[in-house]
């Protein structure tokens, strides 16, 4: 049964706006929920959102409200879009209006701090009424300013309901934004969560001038240690070689758009972690994320060489042209070994 | 045995240029051969090969010779890194001056047109008096432009001999160059190969502004191609998740440096084949490559709509944003079924 009416995307930041729009052009009518009652305004009586996506005309089926109850009511479909931060507070707000029946989304990238739990466990503990298996996932590639131009884009839908993906999968579909589904929510949350510390690396690498080679360095060997430890949490190491896995992750690490990157970049250049996060104004995922990873690699025994260098620069204040040059330089070995222990021995003598 | 002394690299173009100046800097003595006499003039006289690498002083280290005699006799170590299409060629002119104690490395990446073979066994069948089970490829993500200006890079050479591949990283390997070895000889080739193709692609889909969402896709999906052609040829498909696979496809995309990128972007830009290769001047391994993979896919009935659609665009005059469109705008599908087809099923109901 195809979703159709009313849908709810929470909140209107630079990703939820770009969905919202999807939504809408998808003949969707979309309440768009969000706190800042000056954003409410200029969603509603300017059609923009200038602080998240600065000159882009926003279709008129988009309406804000600062109201939970009347964005959520009686929606067909309920998109979360949070900063992970803020994800279990959300979902209590969420709880006391939620259908049962409503298709719920969630779009976010990253652990809950000290829980060190997906976005899609922290939403299945607050809402108790609703049934957790029908938790669907979206990620991938998809610079939200890129998605609002109507820039050709793919993304997967996770779910252990196929039912609920292929919900998901009809009411987001459309010819630019291309829809695939996917069993695999652990697979699909940990790729999109644990990619921006890769995209935190490359900028740092970026920064220092090390190169395309290097960064390419970068990138294989971060989708290693995003498989290794996602396999251990119960993933399919397949979901790591699709869109929410290399795809998000190359985007990521080689966009201009990437917050990650520019905060990683900006840490090359000799500013504080204080600094850049003031500067950026916008939350940087990558640096939580970097914080739980280090703590999931020794909760499951997984080396995470990157994610280690990485803490060290933003947390201990190690250089990081000293971090980037430990990571270039281990002694030589077998490509394989990092990637799968189990593998060998292909050698015939 | 790690090999000293003497070593020799054919040809003198950007990468054959690049290796020699890696092994220059780990104090090898290095003939670099070259039919072209004013370049092998250019190369002893001025240390500099303006033509593929300009602004580039090389080190005294390098001598240049038109003498195949010259450069392989006594040679411990012989380094290939010819056009595809002159392997057979090159192969048959170093035979007789080889000698089976040489240790035998080549750095090409492509397919030999027509007989589809490749570049090891393209070697194998002319060099009869050396064992084929010693020679090693080497590929990864490695501008030339890079490595001569001591970027940190990395790289794999795979051998069936675990020992031949172990003396590649000795000689090769350094502070900025880092060499990993790989059994899987086949799937090194094919993911050095194909990559250029996926490369062709995403200079197509940047020359037609479709943006980094789009291109990820396009890696994505390219990673999934490769790989699936390079299992049914035998090779291990955790080889297209390392530095030969994903790490090769990434540089290639996304590197300025990419002439197979750029002669995409070109073609996006309306110009013709022909046009276009009269302006880059220099091989691109990608055109030829496509057509190998087109018959290959043939042969091994291997799904491979990018090879399909960049073989139209090529050869058939397609119109190639009609052929990214093609491709993006498939039907709705599970995602993992092109990664692999024995996958599914993940779905709790």
């Amino acid at each position: 049964m195809p979703v159709s009416g009313k849908t709810a995307v929470l909140v209107a930041g630079s990703w939820g706006t770009a969905i919202a729009s999807v939504l809408a052009d998808n003949g969707r009518d979309v309440l768009l929920w969000s706190r800042n009652r000056d954003q409410v305004r200029e969603i509603n009586e300017e059609h923009c959102n200038s602080r998240f996506l600065p000159e882009v005309l926003l279709s008129s089926r988009i309406r804000a409200t600062d109201s939970m109850e009347e964005a959520v009511k009686d929606a067909e479909a309920v998109v979360v879009v949070a900063p992970s931060s803020a994800m279990r507070d959300i979902a209590g707000q969420l709880k006391p209006h939620l259908s049962p029946d409503s298709l719920l989304i969630h779009a976010t990238k990253g652990f809950e701090a000290g829980s060190l739990k997906r976005m899609s466990e922290v939403l299945a503990e607050e809402l108790t009424s609703y049934d957790s298996n029908r938790l669907v996932v979206l990620s991938g590639p998809s610079h939200a300013e890129e998605v609002i131009r109507q820039c050709p884009t793919t993304v997967v839908v996770a779910s252990l309901d196929k039912e609920a993906a292929e919900q998901a999968q009809d009411l987001l579909i459309n010819s630019y934004f291309r829809v695939y589904t996917n069993p695999d929510v652990i697979g699909v949350e940990v790729g999109g969560a644990l990619k921006n510390i890769i995209a935190l690396g490359a900028g740092l690498s970026d920064g220092l001038d090390f190169g395309d080679n290097a960064k390419a360095a970068l990138l294989t060997r971060g989708l290693a240690e995003i498989a290794r430890l996602g396999t251990a949490m119960g993933a399919s190491p397949l979901t790591f070689a699709g869109l929410a896995g290399i795809g998000d992750l190359v985007v990521t690490c080689t966009s201009r758009h990437s917050r990650n990157w520019r905060a990683g970049s900006m840490l090359a250049q000799g500013h504080s972690l204080e600094e850049v996060l003031t500067r950026m104004g916008m939350v940087v995922e990558g640096v939580k994320t970097t914080q739980a990873a280090y703590q999931l690699s020794r909760r499951y025994e997984i080396s995470m060489p990157i994610t280690e260098q990485l803490y060290h620069v933003l947390f201990d204040g190690k250089n990081p042209k000293t971090a980037v040059e430990h990571l270039m330089g281990r002694g030589p070995r077998h490509e394989t070994e990092e990637i799968a222990d189990d593998t060998q021995n292909g050698w015939l003598r």
